[in-house]
C-alpha cells in the first residue's frame, strides 16, 4: 500500500516534526496547538464525522470517474453567456494542467511574474481591441458581476444625481437577478426597459446586452447618446466573439465594455471559473475596479510589467473602497488570451464567421421547415416560435442528445458555437419537422445575411505581432514555455505569504478538471444531466459545514470576497425579516483586511471601526463601548480567527458573545482556517456565518491570481438567505436547507468545475488528515518564528508565546539599524531564490510569513538560512561594508544580464550579488528584470502590450 | 473552423514558405520536391486514398474516446510479466505529461542532457541495489529481449565451447518463444529444462526465472554455482519487487540480471512501452548492450554526467556489434526510477509486503475453499489446480470483472499488485467457491509465511539519499522540475539533428496516451476487453501500409532496430522455406547506417559491404559486381533512402532491379521517410521490406531516448514470415494476412499504448497533410543548405543540387582554416540556444542538419544566424582575435557560473559568452555545466549515483 496522502501533502515527516517540536519544547504537535488555541474551543477529536476515512489518490480518482460518469456530456445549444468552446491542446496541456501557471501566486511581486503578467497584458490588449475602448482590466469574476460593477463604476463617475440604473430587457437572466439583488442592498433602483420609448427616463446609467440574451443584433448607439445627453454612462455586455464581426462597443459609443472570455477555449465546467472582462473608455481607467496590468521600466531601464494603481484596491482603501473584488480569475484570463494568441486576428474571424454562418443556416432550415423565428438579426442565437410546445420540443431535443433554451413556454433558444456542425443542425432540425433526409456535403455554413449591414464591424483588431506569430504549435508550446520560465511558482519552492496559505496543489487533485464529463457542462443544463456534480457538491457542503461547525454551506461565490458578500448579505436579510431593517452597523477590527470593509460598504452596511490593543487583539472595552453606542443598529461583526496577526484571540468567545448580546450577527473571516482545521470550529466559538477560501485551505491553485472559491457558511437561522439562483438545477441543499437569498455569481454553483479540487482534497486528507495539516502548519510557523526570533522581532504572539500559523517578522528595527527596508529584503529574497513574505499587512515595515504544511524541513531551513544571511548582509551595510545605496539588498533582485553585460562597478562581486548562498548555483531562478519602479508605471499609464521595438 | 491540424503542425505558413521558395529558386512546394525525388519513383498524388480525409483535434479526440470506450477496463489479475501498478500523479503530470521531459532528445549532448541523465544513473543505481549486481544499463527494450542480450552476453564472455543455453521450463511463455526464435538465427541451441538433474548438461549459459512464471520462489543458487562451475554464465530475470524482501540474483550469485520495471508505476498499455534492465556482476561491464550512464566531469572539475562507454555502440562497430539496441526506454525509465525516488526503500518495502501478504491470503482462502495449488512458495502469484475447469473459472472471473491467467485446461493463475484489494481478492474467491459473506473489514494483508524463510532479504539497498529526501509530492514535484530545467528539449527551441526528425509532438496527439482505456489494458487481455485496441492497430496498420506502398505491416517491434532485425529475419524465413538457406548474404553500403549491419548479423547473415561513390551514392559498379560474386547466396540488400547523406538517389530502380534479378530481397531502411512520404513510396522503387520509425516521422516523442516504436512492413511475399506472437489475441492483421515469422518483442503489439500519438498523427494529417509536411520538411532543409552553404559546404546533393530532408555541412574546411573543430562549434550552438545537430555522422567532421516541417522560419533564420556568427567567430580565432586555446568556442558551453563566480581571465567579455546574440538576455537556456570530458569519463567508469558531497 502506497504512503496515505497526508504523508504526501504534509512535508514535514514524523522524524522532521520531532526536530522542530523539540526547538520549541513541545513533545507533540497537538500539544503545541492545543496551548496555543484557547481551551474553550477546542473540538473532540473523537466525535464522528461526516467525513468519510481517508481515500488512497488511487481510489479517489477511481470514486471521481464513477462521479463523472454521473454526467452526461450532451451538445449544449444553450447559450445565455455559456457556450461550448474548443480549448486548444497546446494550452490545456501547457497551462490549465501545468503546476508553473497553476500554482503561482498573484503577480504582486512582479520581478518574478513577468510570464503571467505578459499574458495578462495580451489578455486586456485582447479585450481593448475588440471592445474598442481605451483600457482594459485583467480579468473580472464573471459576466454578470461585471455588469454590476459596471453599474458602480456608473453611479461613481455619473453626474447625474439619479437613483435608477436602466436595464435592458432584453439581459441574460442571471444578469438582471444579480443585478436587483445587488442594487437592493445599495439602494439603486433597476429599471427594465426595451429602449423603445424611455429615452426620457432620467437614470445614472443604463445596461445594453450586445447581442441580447434572445440572439437579437440591433444598434444601441442613439440609446447610448440619449442616456449619456442626460448624464447616465452606458455600459454595454458584448460577446467577444461577435465583436470581430461587429462593431465594437466603443464605436457604438459606450463608456464601459463587459462580458465574459468563456468561449475563448475556457471550458463551461458547469458555470465557472471564467474570466469576466472590462474595458472603460479614455477617462474612466482610474475608476476601474480590480486589477489592472501596466507597463513600467525596471531599474535598467528595461521595460517591465507590474500591476498598475494598486493604490485603487480595496485592501488600501478600506471602507472608502468602491468595489470588494480581491481576485481575479488569471488563469483563465492567461487561458482565455492564449486562445487570441494562437487563433489571431484571422482565425478567430474566421470561427466566428463559421458560429455566424451555421447559425444562419440553423436559421434558414428552421424557416423552410415552416418554423417563426423572433429575429431575423442575430449572431449566434435563434430563438423559435413554439406556442404552447416548448417543453415538448425541448425534451424531443435532448432525447437526440442536443440540450435547448427552454425561455418560456412559448418559445425555445438555440446558440450555435464553434463545436456545432452542421450534421448536428440537421439532426436538431428534425426535431422542429425537418427533413430527416437531406444533401448538406457541400454546405459549409450559409451566408451572414443575418448581421446587419450597418453594425458590420470594419476596422481592424489584434494587429500586435504577439497575435500574428505564434500560429504553428511548436511555436504556441514555446512561447508558453518562455512565460512560464520567467515565472516564479510553487513547483520552484516556497512562497511563504502569510494569509494566503499557498499550500500543495497536488496533481490527483487536478487531474478531474480536465475530464470533458465536468468541463463540458453548462451551468443550466437539465437535472439529469448533472447528477454527479450535484451529489460531488451536496458532499463538500456537507463536509465544509460540518469542519467548521456550521448547518449551512453555499458554494455559489467564486471568490472569497464575494462570500464575504455573500454571508453580509445574509444577516442583512436575516434582519430585514425580523422587521430590523435599521440594523445596519457593522463593527469591524482596525487589524481587519480591508475587504472586510469593503464587503460591508457593499452590503450597504455602515463601518464602525473597533480598535485593537498592541497584541493586535480586539480591544475589548472599546468593542464594549461600540456595542453599547450602536446597541439598536447593530447588525454585525466581523472578525478574523485566528486575527490577521496571526495570533489565537483568547477572548474571542467573549467578544461574539458580547455581540450576540446585543441582537448583533457574527461574521468570522475564513482567511486563516489553515490554523483550525481540526482543532476549532468557527460555528463553536461564536460564528454566524463566514466564507471560506478554498484556494487556500482547501488546496485549489492561486492560478497566478485566482480562480479562487469563497463558500459562504452559515448557521441554520442564516441559512434562508445564503446565495440562491434563478437557475439553479436544485433548491435543495445539504441538510436539506432552501436558501433565498438572491445570486451572488452568474452561475448556480459559481466555479463548479474547480470543486473536484477541493472535494479530493478532503477525500484523500479525511478528518485526521486535515487536523494532521492544521498541526503541521502551526508547527512550520512556529518553528520559523522561534528560529528568527533573533534576528526579526516576532511582532504578535499569544498564549505560550506561541503564533498561529504565520508569523509577522518586524523589519522597522532593521530599518532603523541599517536603513534596509522591507521592501529590500523581499526583492533580496528573489536573489536566494524565493517568493517574498506577505509584505506590509497588517502592520507596515513587516513581513508576514505563512510556510503552510506543505514545506518539508529542507526548504524551511533554505529560507530561515536565507533570512538570516540578509539579515548579515543588512549589518553589513550598517557596518559600513557597503554604503547605503550601494549594496545587495538596494539593487536586489540581480538579473543574469546585470552581473554579465558590462563593467562591473558595484562594491561586492557579482558572485555575492547572484550566489549568496553557494547551492543556488545548481537551482538558480533568473529573475527576468531588475526592481522595478512603481511610481514610473503609475506617472506613465500604459496598459497594452507595448510595440516588440520596447524590448530591443 | 479552427485552422486544420496540419497548419498548426507545420512551422512555415505560406507567406514563409514563398520567401523560402524564392531563396531556392522554386515557385512552388511541390516543384522542389519533385524535382529532388527522380520522377521513376513519383507517386500520382490523386489517387484515393484509404486514410479519410483529415479530421480536426476536437473530432479526432472524440474517434479516441469512442476507441477507447471499445476496450474494457477490468481488474487484471493475470501476471506473466505485467502488473497493474499505480502511477503516481506527481510523476504522470510533470513527466508523462511534460514536453520538458517528453520532447528531449537522446543524451549525445550531455552538457544540455544533465536531468535526463541523473534520472537514468537514479535508476541504474535502483537497479544494482535491488538486483545486487555491479552495474547496471540504463533500461532494455523489454524484459523477454533483455533475456536475449542476457543470452548474447552469455555467448561472448563464457570459455564454454558448447552451443547450448538452458533455459528455465518456468521461464515466461514470451520469453520461452523468444529465445528460441532468436537463437535460432544465430545457432544456438535452446534446452528447455526444470534445472531437476541437468547439472550436468555443458552450456554456455543458463536463464533461471525468479520468481517462475508460475510464481514459485524458489532457491537457484546450486544451479547456478553448477552452470558457472562448467564455465556457462547464469542470467536471472528478477522481479524488482519482489527483490524488496526476496536475496537479490548478485547473492543468489547470477552473473547477469535482467527484467521489467513496468510495476514500478508505468501502466501496463497493452503491452508497453515499459523499461526493461540489465545488471551485471563486476568484470562483465564492457559487455553490456544498450546506454550506460557514467559520471565524468566538466571543464571546470565538476561532476557531470554522460553516455559512458559509447564506443561499445553499434553505430560504431557496425558488424562487430554485439547488440543492435539503439533506442532504450528514457521515459519509462525515468518515471520507473522516479517511483522509486518517491516512494523510497520503505514504501518499497511496504508495496511489497502488501503484495505478499495479499498473495498469501488469496491462497489462504483458496485452499480454505478446497482448492489446491500449484506451490506453497510464492511472492505475488499462486496457481490454482482446476483440472478441466480452467476455462469455465477465467470466464466466471471474467463476469466478475477480473482477468486470470488461463494456463491450460487443468489449471489458472492469478497475480496480484499494488492495485489489489482484499475486497478483490474476496470476490474473486467466491469463482473459486469461497463464501459470499466474510468479516474482512479488519484484514489487512496476510502474513509472508509463504515466502523461504532462507531466501528472505536481509541486506539494505536505496540507501542513497534521493531515494529517502522526495517524500513529500512538493519535493517530488520540485526536484522533476529542477531535473528538466537543467535540459534542452523542442520545447525550448529546434532540434536539428539529422536522420532523428526531431517534429512536432502534438498535445492532442498525446492525449489518449493517460486515458485508463489505452493504459490499463493487460497484453494478454481476452479478445473482447481490447476491440478499441484491435480496431486502431488495424487502421494504423493500413494506412501505414498505403502510404509505403507495402501490403503487410506489424507493429509489434518496440524500436527501429527490432523491426529492421524482424524485417531481417522475414527475409531469412522467405529464404528457408523456398529451400535457400544458403542465401545469407547481406549487401551494405559503406553509407549505412551501423545498425544495419548489426542487424543482420544478429538475424545470421553475412555482412558483404558495397563502396559508396564520392557523392555518397551506391557504386552501381561495385554492386553489381559484389551481386555477381555472391549471387548464388545473396539474401538481401540493405539500402536507405533517401541516403543516409541525404539525398534522392538517382539510381534506386537500377540498384533494387539488379538486386532482385539476382535473387536477393531488398531492405529499405525507413528511417528517412520524413523526406518521401506522399511523394514516392519504398514499395514502389523496390523495396520488399522496410522498417519504420514512428518516433521519426509519425509524431511519437523521443522522450529523451525512447521509446521507439518501428513497425515491419513488407510485400505479400513477406508477409508470412513477419512477428508473430503466441499469446496474441488475434492472429489475423490488415489485409486479411496471417504473420507466422516467430516473436520480436515480449508483447504481441510492442508499444501499443503510444500507438494512439500515430494514429493521431495520421488522422489529422490525411494524406495531402503527410504530404505537405514532407514538402515543407524538404523545403526547410534546402533553404538552410543555401542560406550556409558559403560558411560550411554542403557535403552531398543531388538533383539541381538539392538535398533531401536534411543537409550535410561540411566542417572540415573550417578546421583546417581555424582549428575550430566540429565539437566546438556544437557546443557553442549551447551558448546560442540550440541543440547541435547530428555530430559526425555519417561522415567526420560534419553537421547533419534536419530542422523537420514543424521549424518556423523564425526559429530556422535563427539557427542560421548562430551558424554564421559561429562562423565568424572561428575566423577570429584564425585570425588571431582570440587565441586557438582560450576563445568562446574552445570553451563552450559557457555556464552562468563560468561568468561569474571568480575572475574573469578570457580574452573576450562575458556577455560574448553567453549573450552572443543579445536576444539570448531574454530568452537565455543555460547549461548546468561546462564541457564534459569523455576520456576521463570512460577511464574511472562511475554508473550510480554520486554521494552529495560530489557536488559541493
Amino acid at each position: 500500500m502506497s504512503a496515505p496522502f497526508a504523508e504526501r501533502h504534509i512535508g514535514t515527516d514524523a522524524a522532521a516534526q520531532w526536530q522542530m517540536l523539540d526547538a520549541l519544547g513541545y513533545d507533540s504537535v497537538d500539544a503545541l496547538v492545543e496551548r496555543a488555541v484557547p481551551a474553550s474551543i477546542h473540538v473532540d477529536p473523537t466525535i464522528d464525522s461526516v467525513l468519510p476515512p481517508a481515500a488512497s489518490e488511487a481510489d479517489t480518482l477511481a470514486e471521481l470517474r464513477d462521479l463523472a460518469s454521473q454526467n452526461r456530456v450532451a451538445r449544449s445549444m444553450i447559450g445565455i453567456g455559456y457556450y461550448d468552446t474548443i480549448t486548444p491542446s497546446v494550452i490545456q496541456r501547457n497551462v490549465l494542467e501545468n503546476p508553473s501557471w497553476y500554482t503561482a501566486y498573484t503577480p504582486y511581486q512582479p520581478e518574478i511574474s513577468q510570464g503571467r503578467l505578459e499574458a495578462l497584458i495580451n489578455f486586456q490588449t485582447m479585450v481593448t481591441d475588440l471592445t474598442g475602448l481605451q483600457t482594459a482590466n485583467a480579468s473580472m469574476l464573471d459576466e454578470s458581476t461585471a455588469v454590476v460593477e459596471g453599474m458602480l463604476v456608473a453611479r461613481r463617475a455619473s453626474k447625474s444625481r439619479s437613483n435608477v440604473f436602466l436595464v435592458d430587457a432584453d439581459a441574460l437572466p442571471q444578469t438582471r437577478a444579480l443585478l436587483d439583488h445587488r442594487a437592493a442592498a445599495l439602494g439603486i433602483e433597476i429599471v427594465l426597459t426595451d429602449f423603445a420609448d424611455d429615452g426620457a427616463i432620467d437614470a445614472f446609467g443604463a445596461f445594453v446586452q450586445y447581442p441580447g440574451a434572445s440572439g437579437r443584433v440591433w444598434d444601441p448607439s442613439d440609446v447610448i447618446a440619449e442616456v449619456q445627453a442626460q448624464g447616465g454612462l452606458v455600459v454595454v455586455a458584448a460577446d467577444l466573439l461577435a465583436l470581430t464581426l461587429l462593431r465594437s462597443p466603443g464605436s457604438l459609443g459606450a463608456d464601459v465594455a463587459v462580458g465574459t472570455t468563456q468561449r475563448f477555449g475556457v471550458p463551461m465546467g458547469f458555470g465557472g471559473p471564467h474570466a469576466g472582462y472590462m474595458a472603460v473608455r479614455a477617462g474612466l481607467e482610474r475608476q476601474l475596479p480590480g486589477r489592472l496590468v501596466g507597463v513600467s521600466m525596471d531599474a535598467a531601464g528595461h521595460p517591465a510589467y507590474r500591476l498598475s494603481l494598486q493604490t485603487r484596491e480595496q485592501h488600501i482603501r478600506r471602507e472608502k473602497a468602491t468595489s470588494n473584488i480581491c481576485t481575479a480569475q488569471v488563469l483563465l484570463a492567461v487561458m482565455a488570451s492564449m486562445y487570441a494568441v494562437y487563433h489571431g486576428p484571422d482565425g478567430l474571424r474566421r470561427i466566428a464567421t463559421d458560429v455566424a454562418g451555421n447559425a444562419g443556416l440553423l436559421a434558414q432550415w428552421l424557416t423552410e421547415a415552416g418554423n417563426e423565428l423572433a429575429h431575423d438579426e442575430f449572431f449566434d442565437t435563434v430563438v423559435v416560435r413554439t406556442p404552447g410546445r416548448a417543453e415538448q420540443v425541448v425534451a424531443a431535443a435532448r432525447e437526440r442528445g442536443y440540450q435547448l433554451w427552454f425561455r418560456d413556454s412559448d418559445s425555445v433558444g438555440i446558440s450555435v458555437d464553434e463545436t456545432t456542425s452542421v450534421s448536428d443542425l440537421h439532426h436538431l432540425v428534425q426535431v422542429f419537422g425537418g427533413p430527416a433526409q437531406r444533401a448538406f456535403g457541400f454546405v459549409a455554413g450559409g451566408g451572414l445575411t443575418h448581421l446587419p449591414d450597418d453594425l458590420r464591424r470594419t476596422d481592424g483588431f489584434l494587429t500586435h505581432p504577439v497575435f500574428n506569430t505564434h500560429r504553428s504549435e511548436t511555436a504556441m508550446m514555446r512561447y508558453l514555455k518562455q512565460l512560464a520560465d520567467r515565472d516564479y511558482a510553487l513547483d520552484r519552492g516556497m512562497i511563504p505569504l502569510g494569509s494566503c496559505t499557498m499550500k500543495l496543489n497536488a496533481a490527483t487533485e487536478m487531474a478531474a478538471v480536465t475530464w470533458p464529463e465536468f468541463s463540458r457542462i453548462h451551468p443550466f443544463a437539465p437535472l439529469d444531466d448533472v447528477a454527479g456534480y450535484l451529489v460531488m457538491i451536496e458532499q463538500l457542503e456537507s463536509w465544509l459545514a460540518e469542519v467548521t461547525g456550521y448547518d449551512a454551506v453555499s458554494l455559489q461565490p467564486n471568490a472569497g470576497s464575494q462570500g464575504e458578500l455573500a454571508g453580509l448579505l445574509a444577516i442583512r436579510g436575516y434582519h430585514h425579516a425580523a422587521g430590523d431593517a435599521h440594523r445596519e452597523v457593522c463593527l469591524i477590527p482596525s487589524s481587519a483586511h480591508g475587504t472586510n470593509a469593503a464587503s460591508a460598504v457593499l452590503a450597504g452596511m455602515k463601518v464602525v471601526v473597533v480598535a485593537c490593543d498592541e497584541a493586535g487583539n480586539v480591544d475589548l472595552d472599546d468593542l464594549r463601548a461600540k456595542i453599547a453606542l450602536h446597541a439598536e443598529n447593530l447588525s454585525a461583526l466581523m472578525i478574523t480567527y485566528p486575527s490577521t496577526h496571526g495570533v489565537y484571540e483568547q477572548d474571542v468567545v467573549d467578544i461574539t458573545s458580547a455581540v450576540h448580546a446585543a441582537g448583533g450577527q457574527v461574521y468570522v473571516d475564513g482567511a486563516n482556517l489553515n490554523a483550525l482545521l481540526g482543532f476549532a470550529r468557527f460555528g463553536d466559538l461564536g460564528g454566524d456565518v463566514s466564507h471560506l477560501n478554498l484556494h487556500k485551505t482547501f488546496a485549489i491553485p492561486h492560478g497566478g491570481g485566482g480562480p479562487g472559491v469563497g463558500p459562504v457558511a452559515a448557521k441554520a437561522h442564516l441559512a434562508p438567505y445564503l446565495p440562491s439562483h434563478p437557475l439553479a438545477q436544485r433548491a435543495e441543499h445539504a441538510g436539506g436547507f432552501v436558501f433565498d437569498g438572491g445570486p451572488i455569481s452568474a452561475a448556480p454553483y459559481g466555479s463548479a468545475s474547480i470543486l473536484p479540487i477541493s472535494w479530493a482534497y478532503m477525500r484523500m486528507m479525511g478528518a485526521p488528515g486535515l487536523r494532521a495539516a492544521t498541526g503541521a502548519a502551526v508547527l512550520a510557523a512556529n518553528y520559523i518564528a522561534v528560529r528568527l526570533r533573533e534576528y526579526y522581532p516576532v511582532l504578535y504572539a499569544g498564549e505560550g508565546g506561541l503564533v498561529a500559523h504565520e508569523c509577522i517578522l518586524d523589519l522597522r528595527p532593521l530599518r532603523e539599524e541599517t536603513g534596509v527596508t522591507v521592501d529590500d529584503v523581499a526583492k533580496r529574497l528573489i536573489d536566494y531564490g524565493f517568493h517574498a513574505p506577505t509584505m506590509s499587512f497588517p502592520v507596515a515595515g513587516t513581513l508576514m510569513v505563512e510556510p503552510t504544511e506543505s514545506e518539508d524541513l529542507g526548504e524551511i531551513e533554505r529560507f530561515i538560512e536565507a533570512m538570516i544571511a540578509i539579515h548579515a548582509e543588512a549589518v553589513a551595510v550598517a557596518g559600513g561594508r557597503w554604503p547605503a545605496d550601494d549594496n545587495p539588498l538596494v539593487n536586489a533582485p540581480h538579473t543574469a544580464s546585470s552581473v554579465i553585460e558590462g563593467e562591473w562597478e558595484h562594491p561586492y562581486t557579482r558572485a555575492e550579488a547572484v550566489y549568496p548562498v553557494h547551492t543556488l548555483v545548481r537551482t538558480k531562478y533568473w529573475p527576468p528584470v531588475r526592481r522595478i519602479d512603481n511610481a514610473y508605471g503609475d506617472r506613465n499609464l500604459v496598459c497594452a502590450c507595448p510595440p516588440p521595438e520596447a524590448f530591443a
